[in-house]
């Protein structure tokens, strides 16, 4: 079966936002705020805009299951406090359960956390426990910036962040570490600061010494890990001087890539560089770059067709990076599937 | 001839530091401010500063001149205030113009500028005329974020950037646009704070329409283009969606990358998705980079040789990386060269 680990629900109803619209209107004046039972959305209006969007595309493209979390650009942490961020994320984690009771066989939920700027991460904790244990979420994603772009948080190496790896490692899920929308005008949301997000953590993580006190934790780094691959060789180098272990022990044990890179030579160059047990599946489907490509006929983000395309990847690769490496990644996912038998 | 494009003194003896060590402890209390003329660095303490250095391993990797700018992670724009960039940026700049001076056929000038958070960049103006009317500089360094990893400026396409590259059109010469030291804990200097910077300028030039206001105004994005070769689909389909031209048209024939990429098939991919007219010969020597790779046995930052290995780049397209088109972006070193029957 083919996994997409990285899919986003972009197509929520409008009512979606025209709530996250009243709240945000609603931030210094409490009578005002929008409570979630205000929100009304059908099951009907649901399986609508999942069938004729992410769904559709998948069968078109052969992706059997998508782990599916809540639109990245409209988590937007930095508005209002952990209040607002804490009814948001609840609302939109429901939302993506909602999907996945709808579409079993194609949806599963990651969650995203009620994070704020300045707020200590282990607010996020109940959400985060609510998500598993009552909505089957298999990941959460987690950003390294919910100031949306001024970077005021410290590295994801900070002791800060540690009562959220616990409880990932507890219950044995990774994050996926993806940033939200840019409120800097120097970043575009997912032309800068989406791979700015990546490559920075990626060289937290390079520095730190994350993983030797939490030698089981997973991390994702998407849109095919930023800037890392293509300067695989910088990365390697800058690792030596700070003296750390070559980047395949130091970081390949619990670092992972999406295949989130829109031509072919972007998925050529990351199968060449990161072992094939590093790459996952991934298309970020319907994301930042929705467009047919003119040189090939072909969705951009359409990352199947790179890797079937790639002469490097043989069967057992691709198996792997389809599906082998999530299920290996994502414990709960792989539970999930043998319990209906897959 | 083999020219490397992108060089930073970074080997400058150490009076340059301590004075500037000087300059920043003396930071709120004037009189206890350096002067420049406290600076005593004879010739010979500057030349072996660079055969030791730089030229040793010119000679050594077979490259001819280099592109000569002040220590990039050095010019800290966001310590004190203009008074205090403008005085440093003058004796960084007068410390290359003295490299060139001693060693004509090997180094070039190009300058930094006395960039401060929230100063206009007009105030460059007058280092910029000096460097090139006066030292012979061929190109600036110019930081789309002087702050120093906090990013308190606007987009390079805003119109309060558009003095310096009034005076840049006016000189024919090009801006390499690199920022300085991170003084963000979130961001790497070297390893995420000069990629994200790479990344966020080609971003702002693909959001605006620069090049429609300043049709041969040229910009080089170092360190191999940031994320933009490797993501060359994202950034395709993002100008597509934002209604711009092809990229070929929009871009590429005003910003030009460099070869600053420490590996193989990093350079393989720059090699196979950017026209090799807007590929420029570059190393960063001696800088972020100064190992050895275990899995080659050469220094990483020993560009040429991954330059020379690969297999779809024929004589002329190295000839044109090496030389040719740094002479075309370049119209200053190539009249220099010239003037030395080069």
């Amino acid at each position: 079966m083919i996994i997409d680990i990285h899919g986003h629900y972009t197509t929520a109803p409008k009512a979606l936002e025209e709530w996250r619209n009243r709240q945000i209107a609603a931030i210094g004046n409490p009578p005002a705020m929008p409570k979630a039972s205000e929100l009304k959305i059908s099951d009907d209006e649901i399986r609508e805009s999942i069938e004729a969007n992410q769904l559709r595309l998948m069968r078109e493209r052969g992706a059997d299951l998508t782990i599916f979390s809540p639109r990245a650009s409209f988590m937007a942490h930095h508005i209002g406090d952990f209040q607002v961020s804490s009814a948001w994320a609840a609302l939109c984690n429901e939302m993506c359960f909602r999907v996945a009771e709808l579409f079993p066989d194609h949806f599963i939920p990651a969650a995203m956390l009620p994070q704020s700027p300045g707020v200590d991460p282990a607010t996020c904790i109940p959400e985060l426990v609510k998500c598993v244990e009552e909505y089957g979420n298999v990941a959460v994603n987690l950003s390294p910036d919910p100031s949306g772009g001024h970077w005021t948080s410290p590295p994801l190496t900070d002791r800060s962040w540690y009562p959220i790896y616990e409880k990932l490692v507890e219950y044995d899920i990774p994050a996926m570490v993806h940033v939200s929308t840019s409120c800097n005008p120097c970043f575009h949301t997912t032309g800068a600061h989406y791979i700015n997000g990546d490559t920075t953590a990626f060289m937290q993580l390079v520095q730190g010494d994350l993983f030797k006190d939490f030698p089981t934790l997973r991390m994702i780094i998407p849109h095919g890990g930023g800037a890392a691959p293509y300067h695989w060789g910088r990365y390697r180098g800058l690792a030596q001087e700070l003296k750390k272990p070559l980047l395949t022990e130091h970081l390949l044990r619990n670092v992972y890539f999406d295949t989130c890179v829109y031509h072919q030579p972007g998925i050529d160059l990351l199968a060449q560089v990161i072992p094939v047990d590093n790459i996952l599946f991934a298309s970020e489907m319907i994301g930042a770059v929705r467009g047919i490509d003119p040189e090939t006929g072909h969705y951009y983000d359409d990352t199947r067709r790179y890797i079937e395309a790639n002469a490097s990847l043989g069967a057992a690769d691709k198996q792997k990076i389809y599906e082998g490496n999530a299920r290996r990644v994502y414990p709960r996912l792989d539970a999930a599937l043998k319990q209906r038998g897959k």
